[in-house]
């Protein structure tokens, strides 16, 4: 732990800081596209919103500190932002369930430009076990553990239907992946070491309907 | 504001609590598929790991409450939720962007089944601008405020490039949407009165990277 390259690395950053990298660098190809070549913390935080001192503590966590009236260099920051998030590895990913939002996922080109590299899928439809989204494979149910070891998968994706993401769940921590991504609005609980990300998008529409008729109680009645 | 009914229902939930009842709505139709006919707050409470007051409390702002011994009767909480989340009724959308990630959105029949209904897609590609994606019709930009009015659209869902994000969203909130739902990782900002929802899934891989590289050194580096 002497290494402090290492540490910094590995450091389990705040979530909310995690959530606010993505938006400097989304910040970032905006003005590498206008050919903008230095920025200061001052005008990220004026296009954001965000405190100029919360932007440089942030940053600090990648070690890149900006120059005293220059700012940052914006190609280096946006390399450096997205090798800290990870967007420039490859994470082998399989996808459960190829239905509507599972087909959907793998047929999103985005998502391999930012490091998740889908591989396989898995259904139980038979109509398309053995057919091809965007040129993944949909195999069966049975073939899961195998892949997921001979394929080398870190990452399992869960878009089945609610009634079925726990038992998925449990295939994908027992057959050795490292996380989960759930897109369902399941819950789902697996052992102690399987990360688990939930991007429950059906929830968020509660959310926002909720919003909506709290702000709009005569649209929404 | 005398009225219990309305004021329960213009509540402004608070957002943990938003989070939970579409887990609670999962796991009932996990229940009804196994004609199961009542379910007591503890079991609901051991299933995903909430503490049972939370959930009662949960369920009290749907001015439910369970019988003693009984609990809960599984059909008429699921449509009690289904109802109070806003599922149940539709909400006219818009998907800005019907590329890669906005083309599986407006293919994805789940949302439908949620309540979002997406009338219309917008798109800058001359490709594929008159073309359709699931029933859904591609327009120019140009057609994006007459639309809005038109068919009385009140959600924006943008899924275009990030240096556009902020650019779709003004046009959105002048044409008069009353929410945006941004899948872009932009910080978008626009005038008060309007809803946002964030779903920036490449956040997410972000957050899951780094707790993956957290718990797996080896793996990751």
């Amino acid at each position: 732990m002497s290494d402090k390259t290492t540490i910094r690395h590995y450091d389990l950053l705040p979530e909310p800081t995690l959530r606010r990298l993505p938006w400097y660098l989304a910040y970032l190809s905006t003005l590498r596209n206008a050919s903008v070549e230095y920025i200061s913390t001052t005008r990220i935080a004026e296009a954001l919103d965000v405190d100029p001192s919360q932007i440089a503590k942030d940053l600090s966590f990648l070690g890149i500190r900006g120059k005293t009236r220059i700012g940052y260099q914006v190609d280096a920051l946006e390399s450096a932002l997205r090798d800290y998030l990870g967007f420039d590895r490859h994470h082998n990913a399989i996808m459960m369930g190829a239905g509507s939002l599972g087909a959907a996922l793998i047929s999103d080109s985005g998502l391999n430009r930012y490091g998740l590299n889908i591989v396989a899928g898995i259904d139980i439809n038979p109509d398309i076990i053995g057919s091809s989204i965007n040129g993944v494979k949909i195999y069966g149910i049975d073939d899961a553990s195998r892949l997921i070891k001979d394929l080398n998968i870190i990452i399992g994706i869960i878009a089945v239907p609610v009634e079925s993401a726990q038992e998925v769940a449990d295939t994908l921590a027992n057959a050795g992946v490292k996380a989960i991504w759930n897109f369902t609005p399941s819950r789902i609980r697996v052992k102690e070491g399987v990360v688990i990300s939930n991007t429950s998008i059906y929830s968020h529409l509660a959310v926002m309907y909720n919003r909506l008729s709290t702000l709009n109680p005569t649209q929404e009645q």
